[in-house]
């Protein structure tokens, strides 16, 4: 009870200083971005100090390494942080965009315009340059905060979220003090009860793994836009380029397989599958790629990978549906654009595909069928990204097709609303 | 247990039911519109035959005679929804509209699109009409739709469900069948089973009272676009014109109060409202208006509406956030715009509200504060509805602030994908 109570005070004060910061200007916002990245760079022995404390806890909790090396803070982290807020000021303004406009017949005058959603909850896992991050893009939108990182780093997000703060304040003594806030329990149980306050929480954005994702969602009853997994694939058509097929493949596998957008399958059209399977399979064996195929593809691809660190077997059933994050793809052939639609249906995530192929009418049907939030026709899946999409920053990639799909930059931090400009109009 | 694998079966078809849906052209759908609407008409001794159960079902389980006349139907209201039909077959096709391209310094040409969402679930009370409204909108925008209207009209859904498939199937053969499903049980839990099925089912749609729009909320596991209420309210400023505020009021309250976007709280400012009240409490006792005063207001408002039928007592503090749907109204005096705007944030359901003033600069700050799908300056709160806004159709109105917000139209039950078109471009 103690609890809900600490949650409704959280949600209640976020939502209050929503309305204070949906009256500063871009340039105030923008000042105290500067001014919160410069005091980063000045808290940085205390924030080293507080991680150490984390990174005890981390310890105790017996966390691996990788998990130790996202928890860590170092001075070049620090500065990486700071650069971040000062790349977001330098960003622009997407508030008051005119979206739509419209004049009735009875001369009452419509504008539909880009507003802060409100209160955002970002519920994420180690790393503490997320509360960063996720706290500059959502200020600089006009959004309020409510961030809830991993229990071992407590230590480190609430001085992070204190120091941007008290440097806001500093330089504009209006920023409102609770426009970014910890969660400061580690308390499971404060989860579903933020995500309860459908009256003060306007959205919720978890990033992590899927299990933190399906927690996410089966407990909150505010809206969550989510990123489930990225089973993402390259289709080679019968009339791709193969040389450029085998760019792409490699690409999208090997460039950095931990990543969402990196694919776990390639499809294969039969036709082209005796061409292509044999320098596809050499070309990712240099990679000491792990080979989970079909029956018709693995023969093949057994004997290309001959005397190779690479390793090939039958691919299982759930293999086709798995986001490995490493040097591993399944391959399958297949009879034509439909199939590898039909393939991609079944069991991709809708994150990214990609079609290799020179026939125009077959890839324009791939673009326009597949449902997912990003189709590339001879370009590889790993540029589903807010960087490379030219959005300046991004929060996340959502698999989700309410609010926002795919990349989500300041733009996708924003709501709208209708304005009406009339004259005295009543209703008839 | 047979329930969930009949929820899984309904979901199931419904996503294999979008993929077609997916590949048809515009004509096509248009065509099948037509089609829909004669097939309405041509079967409506049969729609009143299955009505007539319905109707019997609802006697027994004692509906008021307000909800018995929402069930029925009539020669009258199919003519109407076939009407409707044709109405939305001639509106112009929102999907595939470019919404964003970008070429990035690698020649990658990005190009962001609407798409259908996919499956949408529409759950709503009596009225059988909804079913061909939501299925139309729906199928319009490449949406395969599952059904759920009140246990009581399921045999009058059922029958329509099957007119509109058949209609279609019988001029576009390979019409999926399964693009527009009614839930076939009556069974409550059939709606908790539906909405976790978050592989299938993309958005759910509740239209109807508080109670199911929070019960569905609290269940959901998929996405849910809702309308809690429409607590509106209108400010008149003091520099409103009078006779202007009169008639917006007058408007805003009376004209029809049974629905979501007509006022039911009045906000004075203190320094016009000696010379207001009296004229507005006078006006709205016309119309029998009950009154709900705060202290400030309640002596004026008593004396004016002396000797009418109205009556007015001092408001209660739930009166604030009470949507009456009906001839009553709230009344409070406050000390200017920024007091108001804290009446509608502490108070308001976030749908309209109205500032009639004719100070430019206060009217900026109403519309850029207030925190609501629509905001008016000199009109009245009852414009928020699809058709006013020139959008054709409506199938509700959002107070959510994710995916949409107002009226909903068709550009509203769009989704949207990246489709990126490379020449080999991988990333570095």
């Amino acid at each position: 009870m103690a609890l809900m109570e600490d949650m409704v005070e959280l949600g209640r004060r976020a939502k209050a200083a929503s309305r204070e910061l949906a009256r500063l200007s871009a340039d105030e916002k923008n000042h105290c971005l500067w001014a919160m990245a410069d005091g980063l760079v000045a808290a940085a022995p205390a924030l080293l100090q507080a991680n150490a404390l984390d990174l005890e806890v981390g310890r105790s909790l017996g966390l691996t390494g990788a998990m130790m090396d996202r928890l860590a803070l170092n001075p070049e982290r620090i500065t990486a942080m700071a650069q971040g807020l000062r790349e977001v000021a330098a960003l622009p303004d997407v508030l008051g965009r005119v979206l739509d406009t419209r004049e009735r017949p009875n001369g009452l005058r419509l504008r539909k315009i880009s507003t802060p959603i409100g209160v955002v909850v970002i519920i994420y896992e180690s790393r503490p340059n997320v509360t960063a991050d996720a706290a500059s893009l959502c200020f600089k939108t006009g959004n309020a905060t409510i961030l809830r990182g991993g229990k071992e780093a407590l230590n480190s997000n609430r001085l992070i979220a204190e120091t941007l703060i008290a440097s806001a304040r500093a330089v504009l003594p209006h920023f409102p003090a609770h426009a970014i806030q910890v969660v400061p329990t580690a308390d499971r149980e404060a989860i579903p009860a933020l995500l309860s306050l459908t009256q003060y929480v306007d959205l919720c954005m978890p990033r992590g793994g899927e299990g933190l994702i399906r927690a996410v969602t089966e407990c909150s009853k505010v809206p969550v836009i989510k990123h489930y997994k990225g089973v993402c694939h390259v289709y080679v058509h019968a009339a791709a380029d193969l040389a450029m097929a085998e760019e792409i493949v490699f690409n999208a596998k090997c460039q950095r397989p931990s990543t969402c957008n990196a694919a776990e399958t390639v499809l294969i059209d039969r036709r082209v599958a005796p061409a292509f399977l044999p320098r596809m399979a050499a070309r990712l064996a240099t990679k000491s790629v792990e080979f989970h195929a079909d029956a018709a593809s693995l023969p093949s691809i057994s004997e290309a990978i001959g005397g190779s660190s690479s390793v090939a077997r039958l691919a299982q059933p759930q293999d086709w549906e798995t986001e490995y994050n490493n040097y591993i793809l399944n391959v399958a052939v297949v009879d034509g654009v439909e199939a590898a639609i039909h393939h991609i249906h079944s069991h991709g995530s809708g994150h990214s595909e990609a079609i290799v192929t020179a026939d125009r009418p077959v890839a324009e049907r791939f673009l326009a069928e597949v449902d997912s939030a990003a189709v590339y026709w001879n370009a590889s899946t790993r540029f589903t990204d807010g960087g490379e999409y030219g959005m300046g920053a991004e929060i996340g990639i959502s698999t989700d097709k309410i609010g926002a799909r795919g990349p989500m930059g300041l733009d996708e931090l924003c709501s709208y609303k209708w304005q009406g400009f009339g004259s005295g109009q009543v209703r008839a």
